[in-house]
């Protein structure tokens, strides 16, 4: 950490700065400029994490070296993260792109087994469906519950695909684990820190939605609250941010992807159902986002949109899925990987 | 609801909008315009909340017409709501502007009184602290728990001052309400539909702090689930969103406090502290605050921020906090109410 | 145009209303719901576009339904544009990808004769060169002007490389078209509407970059200003727009093309070495434009990024960008296209 | 600056980065953490500006500690400066807050009277209004040029009220300096770099609006530009930034007046009516500008919006700007100011 001294900082300024480092074991390095005096923490940075010490007297900024997180950096885990979900062919960060797909919410046993029945025969081996829904509108459809979640344990047991569904009360976590393969953190809970906490005690693969205004950093420090409890099968997807456009419902940052490889080993899957918003933008993204380099797709698919409970504007039938599959498998052997 | 068809739609499409639209009790009123034929949906378009119109074929776009939300409008109740948090003197949406002050975090008994021993000779009548912290990393202090709520239910205890603290968790409810006597939704959480349900539920005043990147409409949604439970004791308070500016922390939008006025009922106060993350901004912006109308203000206040757990930077000094308080008793005189 | 009526508005306000419509030679659709009047405006609603309908008593809303640009959306010209710069194996917009690269700023002679002599070899047909920078600082490199054109111009001599070079003021449209075989809009100007005149009125394509924080609406509206002039060779460029993210220099908007791919005729190329800001995230980002759709890159790409004048960081040196190349290229091909 | 190396660099790399900091006439002062070396340059920094560090090998970050601009900052000229644009009374930085007011686009020599006339009484001193109309549709109303500046020249020689008005294109300087008191730079001008460059040359003083996403920093360095080339009467002025917000055309930064009254010695004014776009909203922040210690006001004013070319719905009527200059005035009494 470097702390950067006002121009006019007093003598006495400078030694409280230098004393608080020692204090907390850290050694103080003074470099006196022309034009400010700076002075650099010798040793772990991370003690000082939450001493303010721009509130010191004649400190002018505080200029963080070392990235925040620990467990989730690339720094600290060279090589790729692989999660193996369950038995041979579901692992995520491998060189096999996955791809999970369904409807925004499970709505009814009927309709959700024949999405999937169009799903299976593409080789999707993960379902994804909402049992508990978050929804902006209190007097929207909030989910089946416990019932959902029986109607897609059902179709995992016809068809051998895995389930996905998200968490939205720490009360229901035995009750998702009893049915859930991955379990799904949203973007509107991606800082809710007790979630996270509750997530991170569990022995699930858990996949986290990046916030709708989260820096890639407050992205890795969720995850890393996730992992600091002891799970680290964390999958990190990014499904649009907000910005001014209005004519997508989010705007992807696609560059998460490349970025997100850099600054970590866990995988990175995309979302580019909830990112634009529209069905009729999202296999443009899908490919893009292979060619990226994501480790998977999640992708809404719904067998007649018009009549979906939840996001059916952003719902890919099942023959516009079916096309998107094909033309994402030819990019991902353009980038040496399969789909 | 406006559906407006594309300039290529089919005879069958246009049928089935209508058709759609009437199943649903609606009626439907056609205008063939040069360019478009657009059709208005006559009678109560929230049955169109959750109809993805847009995904029916020949449909170009869908405009509503009806905010989203009821309870928390205006156009419902007309007059300010003013919510009596105990007794006289504490009344929040009336003409006399409530100060809520105090630290991040309960750090300890001592401190707190301190800190408290500060405010109430200024005539704050609130005392806000965090026992339960969100916090971005899991390494930083997440709150004393029960022991802090008790320290805070002390200091009313001897200088009569309510207590505002926060809910992070659903199972925190009961505790919280103890000891409480405004809960607060924090900014993390204004999407957190389960701890909004469980507010609902309670007979609490609630303050619910608008999200980082929340429109107006979705933090109004946030009310609204709240008040759709029975607890329409609901306080909104703006508190900085996100944007591309970093030399503060977040960027205050004041003009939230006019346009809230117009649509909502609702008393709305402001957190400044949080907004801009520096304290030596946060007296331009409470001036500011009260100038353009809001019900009251949200200050950090600390006596030693060099030695604060959390947010000491934006915390401020009880001398500048003395002379904040002085400042805006003369702005709000200057707008017609007392502070 | 649909205008809506407060729910208290009076009878003299409707009537104002449809009055003013039919002064404007539209006629007035009422529709009388149960909660609100609106009036759909039938016949061009483009008169209307700087009328201040919502300053009318009794309006409540006014929400346009047809898009604000003619000569540039793909209702008024269905197929796509494809320009042709000079000759043949020089089209934008056609089924080969092109490429345009080239430093940043033209900096001296042999620099950018080293520069092109490592592009040309992989078939890349543009060069780009500023001669005329923009620069946020008033004390940075400002380029070479006219004798940076003859650099640029000697290459094309050399190599039968075409010119890419940025106009900045309007009294240099002359001397650059002297030189240059496509005019850039810098993303700065993208809102110069002198300037959108200025290159309305001359005879050569011009790559028009989409401002920090412009909508594709505005970026479409900017589009238009140069057609209206009678220039239709007009290249969208999407190059990244601003958000709260501060690890990349800006949030490259993907979403973009497939996006204006619908709303516009035009070809549409993409500049992630501006998006980014880092040459390490480049490749990743030039392989989803490729697969997203795009007819065009443009990349800067330096010999020694450490000695450039300006973008050295987002600069790729000449191997990473051929290694990008072959990568782009095995994309393109998965997508149909060339490179 | 603060070079930070990479965990991993080589001792060449290092060795490269302190040979280039003393080419440039640096010294280089090594700092070796545990987790990080960092290098800082002493001497001034600015002559870094250019040079792209982060392409060195090893070089994992650069952190510039000192300000880009100079002549703008407060360090360099500890005082306000306080612009007289013409004889007493009309200092533009002083105690008196000024208020500039009138229609956005000059639409005849009547009606501009007329809403002069509303004006001059209140003791408004500056008359702002368009001649030159920066317009985001081509086909809309974009000034009446060199008449229109005639007729604001009208009413100064009528009622003293000096002129504001904008300049778009540096072809208009001379004109424009015939008849204008006050030349603006508008928002989409802000990093129009000639422009700046222009009115950097003159001897007015220049309202430099900020553009729609432009850092607080990058306003600094846009005025810097105009102060480089010799003309230091830049007059700030907020407008309202672009962030996700729909209900508002731009959101205020009020935030923008403390923080930039620390940073620079120049003056700042406030445009509400371009912030929020809508006439309800004006008064209320118009109070808060004058709350947070705004220099000046700037304030659409139409006697009809519903008939006004340009910027009908933000415009307030003459009564309701009379009753916002009188509650503005309060509010400036209650800060010790006069309006």
């Amino acid at each position: 950490m470097i702390i950067v001294m006002k121009p006019d900082h007093l003598a006495e300024d400078l030694n409280r700065v230098v004393t608080r480092l020692e204090e907390l074991g850290l050694k103080a390095h003074l470099s006196a400029g022309e034009q400010r005096t700076i002075v650099g923490a010798i040793g772990d940075e991370r003690v000082l994490r939450d001493i303010p010490l721009e509130s010191l007297a004649g400190v002018e900024a505080v200029v963080p070296i070392l990235k925040p997180y620990k467990l989730a950096s690339r720094e600290f885990k060279p090589e790729n993260t692989v999660i193996r979900v369950n038995g041979a062919g579901t692992e995520i960060g491998g060189r096999h792109i996955q791809v999970i797909a369904g409807p925004c919410a499970v709505e009814s046993r009927e309709v959700l087994e024949e999405i999937a029945g169009t799903l299976h025969p593409l080789d999707v081996r993960f379902l994804r469906g909402g049992a508990f829904k978050p929804r902006t509108s209190p007097y929207s459809f909030q989910g089946w519950g416990e019932k959902g979640l029986k109607y897609l344990a059902g179709v995992r047991e016809k068809t051998g695909m895995l389930v996905v569904t998200e968490l939205m009360d720490p009360r229901d976590t035995v009750l998702l684990c009893k049915y859930a393969d991955i379990i799904q953190i949203g973007t509107r809970n991606m800082q809710n820190f007790r979630l996270l906490t509750e997530v991170g005690n569990i022995d699930k693969p858990v996949i986290l939605k990046r916030g709708l205004c989260a820096t890639i950093k407050e992205f890795l420090m969720s995850a890393e609250y996730i992992m600091a409890q002891g799970n680290d099968k964390v999958i990190l997807c990014e499904r649009g941010v907000r910005t001014f456009e209005t004519e997508t419902r989010n705007t992807l940052d696609l560059s998460a992807v490349p970025l997100l490889k850099q600054l970590t080993h866990l995988p990175v899957i995309i979302d580019p159902s909830h990112a634009v918003g529209r069905a009729d933008l999202v296999p443009a993204m899908a490919r893009a986002a292979v060619a990226a380099g994501a480790d998977g797709l999640m992708v809404e698919v719904h067998v007649r949109p018009e009549e979906a409970l939840s996001d059916g504007p952003q719902s890919l039938r099942p023959n516009a899925f079916a096309a998107m599959m094909e033309e994402c498998r030819r990019v991902a052997e353009a980038v040496g990987r399969t789909m």
